[in-house]
């Protein structure tokens, strides 16, 4: 199968990086559990969200995420029957490219240039399957769709769910 | 339609750019002419090589492009009737990544980033045609292909052919 894999919150831990730089940067405490069943800027007070918003374009942020846990191990055993591409919307984010390239070079070396696609749209991918942690990624997709659980998307109830990476490894074998 | 379209030497003049460093380096006086037929590197003498790989790691050299002739209003025209899309194999080159999309930017505004794709294979993309200069990119796409001539492709002969901008906007329209 060719298999499609989003970036951030399904390899890249991005709540983890926003969070410890929310916390210093406003000494909060919060941690993913205040984030379940919304957005996080739904959740930031007002008069935060520009430094919020900040950190995207903050030079380094991109490449401080840690992986996913179990996600470097999956793709690992994906790449061994399957054609896996990483396929991120990073196009909105142009200082993101280079860090999300590097990124993948330090943490998924395996995963051939060949086979990274930073993007916008994710309509115009043709393959079997997505697994992605977005809804609106997933809705307009043409093969399977697996949603890998975030704590925004905990509420979503459209599409076949992946809560770790070994969950969705044991999807991919169901469907393969 | 869904209209992908390459960006070096299809939008983005390569040649052009690589010939202007290429003749202030080794105080030559090569034109485009002197590319006809064959892959750059095969014409350079092999103790060059080396020198003309670094231009493609040197920061600016992607962003440094001129447009290629008529690219601007052909896809400016494209855009009323159709979803046009960039889709350029950059991933090779990560140093790329950022100046191509500033490139876009400045010279394709009107391609907003949802329409922007760097990757790596294209055959993983899904839509009705596909502009390229590279005959093994249009082999594997499964719509329409257009080879946009090119000094390396012009004895290339399984594909329709635009030599210009113009003659790519007639061919647009003979498959719409």
């Amino acid at each position: 199968m060719i298999i499609f894999i989003d970036m951030d919150e399904v390899i890249a831990d991005a709540y983890e990086a926003f969070i410890t730089n929310y916390n210093a940067d406003f000494n909060e405490q919060l941690t993913i559990e205040d984030f379940k069943g919304a957005e996080a800027w739904e959740i930031i007070p007002q008069e935060r969200k520009k430094q919020m918003r900040k950190y995207l374009y903050t030079d380094g942020f991109f490449r401080s995420f840690k992986p996913i846990e179990g996600s470097q191990k999956a793709l690992e055993q994906l790449c061994q029957n399957h054609e896996v591409y990483i396929a991120s919307a990073a196009m909105e984010f142009p200082n993101s490219l280079r860090e999300k390239s590097d990124w993948l070079d330090e943490y998924f070396p395996f995963i051939h240039w060949k086979n990274r696609i930073l993007c916008g749209n994710k309509f115009i991918l043709d393959g079997d399957l997505l697994i992605d942690d977005r809804a609106y990624n997933l809705k307009a997709f043409k093969g399977h769709s697996l949603l890998f659980t975030s704590p925004h998307n905990i509420n979503e109830n459209g599409f076949p769910r992946a809560n770790t990476w070994e969950e969705a490894l044991a999807f991919v074998d169901s469907i393969s």
